[in-house]
């Protein structure tokens, strides 16, 4: 596959993005949409622990995007020449930034990855370390939409003109970069003229797939529907989807993976109705490490997220018990194929993970 | 079966019935659940029309043994000692009520059969048309009372002590008169010590379970757990549902039937997991006449229950579409049982329905 060019205008229409004097770095505000589409300029470190801490910026890639940035934009500020004191002070201000999040894998990585820039610059005026750290930021950002652009191109060879394809929570260009990754497919179809129709599962209790989800799609001018969690049984009997597209957040080696709560109920009524099931997501989502879903530990959250989120008074009682998982494991035996940046990935998925970790493309 | 004898206690418990000078019917406010327990008293004909109107009462059954006593409540107020004339006005107040909501079939039906009482005692002294409507009211609601008892005593012969039952959307006590359905087994186990652990889906979009289901059963002191309706493939796949209970608004003759939203997808997934799934409703809700599931209209709601209802601000941007089918159909093959208050059906549904309707008792 031929790779994406990547422009400065696909960087500054992401969601996350270097200000036009790189003195700042720009967001959208996620947890004001879909009623308000605040952008907003990040300049100090305070900023940046704020936007990530109170998910103003989420989804794993757009953090990566945003911490990455976050390291250059605070660089610029360090006021030494020194550049011994420079790598301590900027060691401070990563870790300030992982403390932000720390379950947040792509964080963490990211601060690491600029800091590693840092340290092998060691003799470098700090000039030229600014210019390596600018370089590394904005090589993170075009990785991610390359990598997307990768995945939705593979997604896009799945499907026809015209095709219905359900999709639950939220692995858009919000969470991501540019196309994003499950709704890539179509977003990169409607970039060439090829029309789909999205239906969106609201997804409870955080509504990933009406606040953001539908938003996205709306705003590209996709058609996109959006239905309750349990519609999504009468939507496939209705003959209405052909495919169904999410998203992935570890994949284990035998292709067993975990996404969003209710992922895998999709993959069961997909299988019932014998419609094709997807997840996408970057080949790095895929851990070899873990043998299979049983190995992947489900966060647990508050039960006020089911009963009280968003609502103007308490839905149950008080002392009701609620069960609130925050992703479930989808079974590799409901699974049509993995879609990666690396190519289509069919069962048997045990064996055929391995073949992709050792080559670069297998479809 | 031994049948249930009904006591004025039994009545008294239920969520409409009688006041004790019989002056009035007392109803608790649903749509005030489950923040604030209101009971309200209804006089006159406005009252009882605007409490139906506004879904302050609620549920088939319930619906119709309210519009039973409204009959003899207004029927006590009636100005005239003429039985002509007394007709005439029951017969005025009758169609008010029934206008309350139009597409409610027991409502109708209620208030045909109390009409038809006044009918049948022409000739007789408005007093004894009185002592007949009374009696008629009450039987009304007696009979609903042991319709629920029988559908819960065979319900409770399919489940073990300790079970987990998984349920969706509300056909308790608040639907109908003591027991309920769908959840009649559980507290008709409750009354007997047998303790079962229920998890009851909040079935969006009008939050039914989590209003309703949970708050009945947390008030009767069973084991409840709140999820979202994306939440009941985990909580089938840790092996902590060994039934699904679900109540049904029609079924057609060849087991195909018609419940809340999300039913369907219920059902496919308790099939996955290899879980008996049950439907319970009265054999009146068999409909002969209907062959199949695909006879049956699914009424369309309006989108903003999704986006807007409930909430502070709206979920979804106002130009979204949204798909709001306020039932779905269940296939029968997806069917263990059909539980009414005749017996437990098994398939096959065509031949075994038929049985149902010609012998008493099938089970």
């Amino acid at each position: 596959m031929k790779d994406l060019t990547v422009t400065e205008e696909d960087r500054r229409l992401c969601s996350v993005h270097l200000s036009k004097d790189e003195r700042s770095v720009v967001i959208i505000d996620q947890t004001q949409l879909p009623n308000r589409e605040i952008w907003l300029e990040l300049r100090t470190a305070k900023d940046f622990y704020d936007a990530i801490k109170r998910l103003a910026v989420r989804g794993a890639p757009a953090i990566g995007i945003c911490a990455g940035y976050a390291v250059y934009i605070l660089a610029q500020q360090v006021g030494t020449e020194d550049p011994g004191a420079f790598l301590a002070e900027m060691e401070k201000a990563g870790e300030y930034l992982v403390s932000s999040r720390p379950t947040a894998v792509n964080l963490s990585w990211a601060v690491r990855r600029m800091l590693g820039v840092i340290r092998g610059a060691a003799g470098c005026p700090v000039p030229e370390i600014l210019r390596l750290l600018r370089q590394e930021s904005i090589a993170i950002h075009d990785e991610d939409i390359r990598m997307c652009f990768r995945i939705s191109e593979y997604g896009l060879s799945l499907v026809r003109p015209g095709d219905g394809i359900l999709t639950h929570c939220n692995a858009g260009p919000l969470a991501t970069s540019k196309y994003g990754t499950a709704i890539g497919p179509v977003l990169l179809g409607k970039e060439r003229g090829i029309d789909f129709r999205v239906f969106s599962d609201e997804t409870r209790p955080l509504l990933q797939g009406a606040r953001l989800t539908s938003y996205e799609l709306q705003r590209a001018g996709v058609d996109v529907t959006l239905i309750c969690d349990n519609m999504a049984s009468i939507v496939m009997k209705n003959g209405w989807v052909q495919a169904c597209f999410v998203g992935c957040d570890r994949i284990a080696a035998n292709g067993d993976f975990a996404n969003k709560i209710g992922t895998s109920g999709v993959a069961i009524l997909a299988k019932h109705y014998e419609i094709p099931f997807y997840t996408l997501g970057p080949a790095s989502t895929i851990d070899m490490e873990c043998p299979t879903g049983a190995d992947i530990r489900i966060e647990q959250r508050d039960g006020e997220e089911i009963k009280n989120m968003w609502y103007r008074e308490p839905m149950a009682l008080p002392e009701v018990k609620c069960y609130n998982p925050a992703f479930d494991v989808t079974d590799h035996e409901l699974l049509t194929a993995i879609v990666t940046d690396r190519g289509i990935v069919y069962p048997p998925f045990d064996q055929n993970l391995k073949t992709l970790f050792a080559d670069k493309e297998v479809h």
